[in-house]
């Protein structure tokens, strides 16, 4: 499977854009749009998979909640682990916290100590990268744990918000499927 | 591939169980150590798609957010759509929204209107069923838009919780594929 225009566009058409969500002036990018459309969800999957096959990956790491849907089918596609990041207090086992800033206040996530050990080789996956906020905070409690982390993937991503730029310094290789600009 | 005990104890074995979670004296099965389990975790959706495959369904709902972990791999396996079922204020487009009763006051869910049409035959999938309240709401709001439901699975029940009682006449075939007994 070639990550060709016609598989890209595909995918870019079957998100619907609602206007003014969640408030005025807004254009919010709908990505459950795309999981019910079979086709685009699976061609999602699949170039993810061609991407990122035999590379060594060892966990995918998905934030919740719409991380968990690109997440953990490329997981399972790849044969590895898949380890949430959550909100507090929804991770039984023993875990440690990153706080992060929203445009008010911050936000934290956590994560479980014993999902993430020193030899593990890890991918992170969300469904959209905007300020990049919550991707720092994910990268930086898989290092806490000794994890490496040097790849993340999107499939959107909204570049005039600065989540690239934010993530510059980070060591991140970062693909994304579709790129809406004019935000 | 059959649901045979290995399988199924093989499944079971990968859930592990957390003394005293959320609180004091309840065991809390924790779904996620079978997400970092890749053989479990294939196992566990292999054997929904050999339950419900050809079966003329049309969509997975699942629920916000452990029930996209199981529900989403199965739509992509079933080649059919997904459709989200979250908590308030997180879809974009216009829902409609069913309130179910916790312990200590209530929730609300919410599913997009435009999501399930009358021609749709719906399988409803969560991680777990325990007192049966969010499962209950979900069916609601398939079936407020219109659409058949009367699969439901789980990847493990409860039964002392009284979810199965509690759906009995809702009309829904319930699968689920572990059962922990004695909560």
């Amino acid at each position: 499977m070639v990550m060709n225009t016609d598989s890209l566009a595909l995918i870019k058409n079957s998100i619907k854009t609602i206007p003014d969500y969640p408030k005025e002036g807004i254009l919010f990018r709908d990505v459950t749009s795309l999981l019910e459309d079979p086709q685009a969800y699976k061609l999602t999957i699949g170039l993810l998979v061609e991407h990122y096959k035999e590379q060594g990956f060892t966990k995918v790491v998905g934030t919740e909640a719409r991380g968990f849907l690109f997440g953990a089918p490329l997981a399972l596609e790849l044969g590895i682990g898949f380890v949430p990041v959550r909100k507090p207090g929804k991770l039984p086992r023993e875990t440690i916290s990153e706080s992060y800033e929203l445009e008010y206040g911050h936000d934290v996530l956590e994560i479980h100590v014993d999902a993430i050990t020193k030899e593990d080789k890890v991918l992170v996956v969300d469904d959209l990268l905007a300020t990049g906020g919550t991707i720092e905070a994910t990268v930086k409690l898989i290092r806490n744990l000794g994890g490496q982390v040097n790849h993340a993937a999107f499939v959107i991503s909204l570049p005039d918000l600065g989540g690239e730029k934010r993530l510059e310094t980070m060591d991140l290789e970062l693909l994304s499927l579709c790129e809406f600009e004019g935000e």
